[in-house]
């Protein structure tokens, strides 16, 4: 009986059998019942054979059922139906067979009739019962049923099995029985269908399962006996599905619905409008008073929001089953943090029930609150948060440009289930047509991806690559923005920034912090980064791209000034002017995170990339070329307006003043001058050229073949941390020089570092707490490490580029050319620039950080590579013992969970005495 | 007395006077002598003042070498001179100070003069004597010295020392007496000589070359006092050397010059001609015998050649120095093969005695005996071997390319010291002027590097960047050959191959072979490369590169057809074409090689490389839409042959035929397909093209991506195997996959080659013999090496692509941008990609060893990157237990040597009880 049963005993009694048992123990109620125990069914399969015990004592509990709800098996007034189930130890869900409606005969079936007062239910459902019973336990084929059914269905000149007459089911009953030799015994029944649940074990479909799944092939099943309920018994009974909390919000507040003389699939199916489940209070007041008391219960006993189904028959509620209740993210975040409140879990349990996956949906970014636009349009706010990509009309484009790491926004009339790809890959949905529950919508919501759908505005000529958004044009690879969250579609690409957080969100995530070993930086370059950074709730910046400040409009020309220096001199002079420009980036940025560490990468990429490429000045030779030669020929001609190609309008302010420069000569003057300067250009770019890029001149290599950029860089932090000190402001820069491979170079770095110090902090009569330390991502140095930390005062691992080096793999000709076929190859299981290698580049770093704290046991250990905000990499980060991880500060939050759950799982781990992963 | 001491008194003695005590000891006649402690020097250098006692010691000592010599120090007769030299016990050359002919007075050098029978001489000798005293002891300048002589030089009329008459003499004597208070008492002069040798201990030169060698310096220097001896002293005098083999060829004959009554200088000067020593038999035939036997005993005492100074004075021979004798490479190897036949020392010694240079000397490239040529001209035969390269006419120009690895021949008139570093850079000199003693012929000798000089059918016009060669015309960066052992100079670039051995060198290398540890392959992907392997003393090929075979000028068009393939099957068809011929490889070389193992590696650089480059096929299609062109404008010619550029006709066999095709169209059809295809070709190398192409889609990657490739390579491998195996030759091929990263890669491959050898030796009723290994060039792969050895039967380290990754250096890139200033700043003490970097890549090794032996004991383990051919970096290998280095066929005899010198090295370590460095 289900009252003997416990949770702890599912070996015995299988999963199912157990949970009833469960339920049953904490006065849920629940069909009465009984489980037959696995071992029964192990002896049974040695033998094939129901032993007389056996059949005894199911008849001994089926007794004890027909005690508790008061009505007999093969009761001809009342008759006790019953379900029989397997049940396994491990769930094998839709391995093996299951029956219903077990106990009705033609006597019976009777009974059934009058006491529901539905002879088309009664004979529905008798027919249904025989369909099973003949198909599962006498083998009959399936088709033979249905061809019955189809035969009377077109005799009656009907479409579905509802608009069947009464007369017309009951021939279709006597034409079943005819299939196959029916027992009309319902104990007979029983034990039939008893042998064929023992004998699904051995199915073909459960075998191959289990072999899949690892399960052992010798524990057998259980079998679950229950009282049959119905819904649609009479009008005092009905059906429904009740949520503890409201899974949307998360709000602490009954939740679902209903339908009065229904089955459950009358709530699934839509023909019916259920009722919200709060109106059962009117209709089955104590049915509903039983129901909230059973959430309540179901809640406390299992510690987490429950979503259950229900069913009255009779005025009887039962409950059918419970389980943990699906939640949309924001509301996992609720409910943890209010059960917290509760005490119905720890921090620690709450912290575990929110995955990251919950906290980067809730975190989809926003428009920036600065950003000034005028939308194009507006549609449906169908999922919230704001993206940016190109327009693709097909998910396939979208999936293509996706695996490059490309955003794209898919933009179509509507979605269907094979855009799902597309929809996974793209940044955000926008569709013409569907409401807030259209596929798009409800995939979207769930991919946590922001949609726009519905929206009027959107006009899409697929064939010819073209839409209209509003009244403006647009071809796919364009760009634009939309916003999930107000519905609108803005042309051009719109600054995005994380969201901010609400106030439950805040409080799960500092108790992240209060848990996690690890810390969480962020990386940025510029002072909004930094004010997202703190917003987001870094502890500090663990990646400052100084090559991101020279990329500035207002920089570039003197950065390329200086590139294009004929000696040091000419450097010199255009390192002078970049000194105020990036001691001023310094300062706002140590400012801003003032008195928060703020890591500090000297420049590492190579010059080349802050000159035009190879092509675009062969491009502009070429132009300026052919502009003169056009030029040339135009004199010749009277009427220049008539020959001049529009496009030329937009160089040119006006013929007449293009003319008038012709005539004296300042136009030759200047196109020469422009093809003199860009063939310099040109000379140079050539010759700053490499096969390899990535393993080029760059970094701490570029440092110390021109040492007065690094000495400019390193003059700059200094000054702006004294100019701060000296405002009392509290500053904590560290000094990090990329791309090292040998100990000298590190010395060399920190020579030049030291003699400026001297200077500045004597000129400026403060100390300056400058922290310096070493990118670790190149192979050699983590060969060196235990050298490279005798200067080093903190390691922080570039795992981007380490993987590259590990691997030999150019990222993106990998990507590009055959890391695709490698993961689906299950050559390599990840991508690894995007989950770090566990076995390859994190040895390398456990070797590294073991050979740098032997040398020095206080060395801080980071990682600033992408993988510092992939939750799976920070676990393993945790792992090998990572002081803190920096990331982009859209994933801040993210990694603070995840170093959070690292914790705990450690914690965990350490409890159970599993030993960590190699 | 010198008598007294031994060589392993240095500390006490110095190093000179310790060596003559020892030459002493064995009996060989040293004029006699005695030696000051360097105790005596640290004491005087403490108080200044040379002690009482130490006066009396000295004169002593000296009373005993009068009697040894039997005159007196300061006898009016026959006075005794004598020398003071510094010695320290760490040879300091030329850093202190020397005083020659001490104990002349004004009245000794009389009896000096009547002994002699030589005024001049006396009078000459006296004068150097108050030079050098009263310049070292007394402190009076040079200049002042010198411009007496001058003065009375101009007196007399005369240029030249020599030609001042007696009476001159006397008169500088009497003027350089002026000059400064010269002691007239040979005792006075001695003691005084004594202290200044004392304080020059820390003259400033002296100091520095301590500083700057690491020597202490408190140790103090001894004082050698030796008798003079003077081979000008009468007919009855005279001096040579003596070299105790021939240092040319290494023979054992007595080898050296003479001239009597001479000093040791005007040998050097080449004044007067000397005699070859055998003729001193007739001039002194008791000195000649004494020196034919002290010849022999300081060969048995030293167990080395021996290069001797002598000087017989008054028919009495003193050996003034011996030191082991220098000689040229091929008299290392036939002197140490003989000293082991005469039992003068052992293997191991004479395998010590010869350096990996000398070796590598010695394999001057010769001229491949198939290759037909006829020589432009003909020069002196200068320095043996064969170079090639292109020609460069200013030693910068030569130093730059050899940077770059590219190879030069140096081309002018005559060298001068100058021009040092372009030689050395260059792969060989060609002088139009100079004989075999010119500049470039010594120098070059001495660097092993072929010389053709007064090579009179040579004309430079530097200046225009022209020579002629015979009768042909050159530009600077066109391509010659020369042999200097024939004299020759060729248009072009001939193969080169090692030369055949002299037999001691063959006999020299197999007692390398009997110690070495290490086994030494060649890198070899031809037949012919297989036959110099043999040849060279290759036990095996180490590194088969296939792609060599894919380049062939006959493969490379179906190769393109497979790259072009637009489907499987197209390059299915194009792969059968290439089995046959891979096979026919394959098969030769294991028959060349039977029955050593062949290390077969699959196809591993990316596919473009097999395509001409983007720039190459933009210029054709240039020309070609060019060419276009400038035919529609000859058709509108009449005269064609008159406007026809010259160049043109190199494309056209005759402006007939050409006109006549034009005419029926053909050159059309041509010219369209042409640019249809070169489009095409565009279009597959644009796909093809990779920002990282060293990180890029190649080797194992490439060998997934088309199964097509490695299976038909595989197959090509087992079919050769087996057809040969039938023929009953015995073969041992390896397959050995390139580039892999992770297991899975490894087990993929490995997959492939057990279902090709079933098939393949079930079709030819043969079992084949191969192995199954991994290169090991990708950091990862070391990680993964426990992994990878549980399917890998050997690793061969790739430490050219290894050394890349280690350091994400690009050699490329590296060697042009940064890597030359790295080296001079000391950031790296060596190129890595020409000697193996022990503290980073090293490390890896160790680590991918270590865990792969661990999962598999027997593992074999090689080295086939360039650093297999280099010695320091086979010292390294071997230490770090490396079984085998593979390296170019031209580098094995050095690699052998190498290996074996690297084990007596062990060996010796051991015994010492020196720890390996880390």
């Amino acid at each position: 009986m289900f009252e003997d049963a416990r949770a702890d005993m599912t070996d015995v009694l299988g999963n199912k059998g157990a949970q009833l048992g469960e339920m049953q123990s904490i006065g849920i109620p629940i069909p009465p019942g009984f489980v037959i125990s696995t071992r029964a069914c192990v002896a049974y399969l040695k033998k094939k054979e129901l032993p007389e015990e056996l059949r005894r004592e199911i008849l001994v509990a089926l007794r004890r059922v027909e005690e508790k709800v008061d009505k007999r098996f093969g009761d001809t007034g009342d008759p006790l139906l019953v379900s029989i189930r397997s049940g396994a130890p491990v769930s094998m869900p839709g391995m093996m067979d299951t029956i219903l409606n077990l106990g009705l005969t033609d006597q019976t079936v009777k009974g059934l009739a009058e006491k529901s007062g539905s002879e088309w239910f009664a004979y529905d459902t008798y027919r249904r019962f025989l369909y099973m019973f003949g198909n599962i336990v006498l083998g009959v084929e399936e088709k033979q049923f249905d061809a019955i059914l189809d035969v009377q269905k077109e005799r009656e000149g009907v479409r579905l099995d509802q608009e069947l007459s009464v007369e017309g089911l009951k021939k279709v009953v006597a034409e079943y029985k005819r299939l196959a030799d029916m027992p009309q015994s319902p104990e007979q029944q029983l034990f039939m269908a008893v042998e064929a649940v023992f004998n699904s074990w051995n199915n073909k479909r459960a075998r191959s399962y289990r072999k899949h799944q690892g399960l052992p092939d010798d524990v057998g099943t259980g079998v679950v006996v229950q009282t049959m309920v119905f819904g649609n018994f009479d009008d005092d009974s009905g059906t429904g599905v009740a949520f503890t909390r409201n899974p949307a919000t998360g709000k602490k507040e009954f939740y679902g619905e209903f339908l009065v003389n229904a089955q459950g699939e009358d709530i699934v199916s839509g023909k019916r409008t259920p009722k919200p489940v709060n109106e059962l209070r009117k209709v089955f007041p104590q049915a509903y008073r039983q129901l909230a008391e059973m959430a309540d219960r179901v809640e406390r006993h299992y510690r987490d929001m429950q979503d259950m189904e229900f069913t009255i028959q009779q005025g009887t509620l039962y409950i059918l089953q419970t389980r943990t209740g699906k939640r949309t993210a924001r509301a996992a975040v609720t409910i943890a943090v209010d059960m917290v409140k509760e005490k119905l879990i720890s921090k620690n349990e709450a912290l575990m029930r929110v995955s990251t996956e919950d906290i980067e949906k809730i975190l989809h970014p926003v428009i920036a609150p600065g950003e000034q636009y005028t939308p194009l349009t507006r549609g449906l706010n169908a999922s919230p948060g704001a993206a940016t990509g190109v327009i693709v009309f097909d998910p396939e484009g979208a999936a293509a440009l996706g695996k490059k790491g490309k955003k794209a926004i898919l933009v179509r009339e509507e979605t269907t289930p094979d855009d799902i790809h597309g929809i996974t890959a793209a940044q955000g949905v926008l569709t013409a047509r569907g409401g807030i529950t259209s596929h798009a919508a409800v995939v979207a919501r769930g991919l946590g991806k922001p949609c726009v759908t519905g929206c009027d505005g959107l006009h899409i000529n697929e064939d010819k690559g073209q839409c209209r958004i509003g009244d403006q044009a647009f071809r796919e690879g364009d760009v634009i923005t939309i916003d999930g969250s107000t519905g609108e579609v803005m042309q051009g690409e719109l600054t995005l920034v994380p969201p901010s957080f609400a106030a439950e969100t805040e409080t799960f995530l500092s108790w992240a912090d209060q848990v996690r070993r690890m810390g969480v930086r962020a990386n940025a370059a510029t002072v909004e980064g930094a004010q997202q950074a703190l917003k987001q709730g870094a502890e500090g910046i663990g990646l400052c791209r100084t090559e991101r400040m020279f990329n500035a409009p207002d920089r570039l020309p003197i950065v390329r000034d200086m590139i294009l220096a004929q000696d040091r001199k000419e450097r010199m002079e255009a390192l002078d002017k970049l000194l105020p420009l990036q001691k001023g980036d310094f300062k706002e940025i140590l400012r801003t995170m003032s008195p928060r560490p703020v890591t500090i990468r000297l420049l590492d990429i190579p010059l080349h990339e802050f000159l035009p490429s190879q092509e675009e000045l062969l491009q502009e030779l070429n132009y300026l070329k052919d502009f003169d030669a056009a030029v040339r020929s135009l004199q010749e001609i009277p009427s220049i307006s008539r020959v001049l190609d529009p496009e030329l309008h937009v160089y040119l302010p006006s013929v007449e003043k293009f003319m008038e420069e012709l005539t004296n000569d300042k136009y030759h003057a200047l196109s020469e001058k422009l093809l003199r300067e860009k063939s310099v250009l040109l000379d140079k770019v050539r010759s700053l050229e490499e096969v390899n890029p990535m393993l080029g001149h760059r970094g701490v290599r570029l440092g110390i073949t021109y040492p007065e950029i690094y000495d400019m860089q390193i003059r700059a932090v200094y000054e702006a941390a004294a100019e701060l000190l000296k405002e009392g402001v509290e500053v904590l820069p560290e000094i990090m020089i990329p791309q090292v491979c040998t100990a000298q170079e590190l010395k060399w770095a920190h020579r030049r570092v030291r003699t400026i110090a001297r200077e500045v902090e004597g000129r400026y009569g403060v100390k300056v707490p400058i922290k310096f330390g070493s990118m670790i991502e190149v192979v050699r140095a983590c060969m060196r490490a235990g050298k490279l930390s005798e200067i080093a005062e903190f390691f922080s691992f570039g795992t981007n580029d380490l993987s590259q080096a590990t691997f030999s793999f150019s990222r993106e000709d990998a990507e590009k050319k055959f890391l695709p076929l490698y993961n689906q190859r299950k050559i390599l299981q990840d991508n690894p620039f995007s989950v770090i290698d566990r076995k390859g580049v994190v040895r390398l770093m456990k070797i590294a950080m073991e050979w740098g704290k032997k040398t020095r046991p206080d060395l801080k250990v980071g990682v600033c590579g992408e993988h510092g905000g992939d939750p799976y990499s920070i676990h393993i980060f945790h792992g090998i013992g990572v002081d803190y991880v920096s990331c982009s500060p859209f994933r801040v939050p993210i990694a603070r969970l995840a170093a959070a759950q690292a914790t705990l799982k450690e914690e965990e781990n350490r409890r159970r005495g599993v030993e960590p992963e190699d």
